[in-house]
């Protein structure tokens, strides 16, 4: 019924978080009638971003850069680690802006469900960051599960002998709940009342 | 905080229709995640329908070839046209695979509110398709919202001297539906134009 490049951009907008087959026919259609306002620059900016996008070897994090903008930028504290999952939950702290220090992104939780164990994440890199003389506190700023609480509890016991203090989120963070979807206020509170873990 | 090619990339997925910036974040993650399965293959997708879609000259639906592949499918019945208001009704008229004629796309509906008059709709190829010799019917299958209802009024009357025979789609209780979550309009209408059992 449609050219073939048509069921091709609806197959794969498809697959996008949070649209199913039939917002994606709508999303196709919306682009394909606005053609030069829509698709096109969203096409440019998609081949740009599969270009330029790289894993910061430093932090984990995607940047155009490596080592990023975050653990390059002299105006940010080099003393001050902060552990997140993903780079959703390091990119809802940094817009709450009242965060100035560096972050290691883990890359996951541990989960004996899921199969992922220690090796599957980030953990020695973070090691050595937080042995690093320059290193006085590592914040773990994991969810509020049971994983994200589980991986926190092991990466405080993997820091240990590295001579940093290790803190965590305040309580404030609503159990169950993950980073990337909470306000920044709830945000914020949790970061100034962290406390020792 | 992030490179320029995250930012415009989340930028322009926040203008696909059912995202927001919070779900377009989430949405470019996912891609930069999975850059060759997912990034790459819609970044190319979102390329080839740019440069490859047109809008067929005859019925107004968007093909890769003009006149499109429904013009010109011998096994299609030319003597029926079925006019919608959207290349998005057309798609699911066309989903259901019970019309095998030809279709035309009036590309919106007349509205006061909007400002959309008859010169906004693609009407006069319409009424000079009906008047060719081979078609004999036109099904009009608009919205059963007042604006489409005028649409269809306006459309009949415009086709008033072209020998054809104008329809419009059966009014009443769709199939699956319960009767108790039915509004009365609906209701009234299947009522009305109940027919032996």
């Amino acid at each position: 019924m449609t050219g073939t490049e048509i069921d091709r951009l609806i197959q794969h907008l498809a697959k996008l978080p949070g649209l199913g087959p039939r917002s994606a026919r709508r999303a196709a259609l919306h682009l394909i009638k606005r053609r030069e306002a829509l698709l096109e620059p969203l096409a440019s900016a998609m081949r740009a971003a599969a270009d330029a996008i790289l894993v910061c070897s430093r932090c984990g994090t995607f940047d155009t850069a490596d080592p990023c903008a975050i653990c390059t930028d002299p105006r940010r504290d080099a003393s001050i680690v902060c552990v997140v999952e993903d780079v959703a939950d390091l990119w809802a702290l940094d817009r709450t802006g009242s965060f100035k220090g560096r972050y290691h992104v883990l890359g996951g939780t541990l989960s004996a469900l899921d199969g992922r164990g220690p090796e599957d994440l980030n953990v020695q890199a973070l090691v050595t960051r937080a042995a690093a003389p320059e290193v006085v506190e590592v914040i773990l700023a994991t969810s509020a599960t049971v994983e994200g609480q589980t991986t926190a509890h092991y990466v405080t016991d993997r820091l240990a002998d590295c001579g940093v203090m290790v803190t965590r989120l305040a309580h404030g963070v609503p159990v169950g709940g993950e980073l990337d979807y909470l306000d920044d206020g709830t945000l914020s509170t949790a970061l100034k009342a962290r406390r020792p873990a």
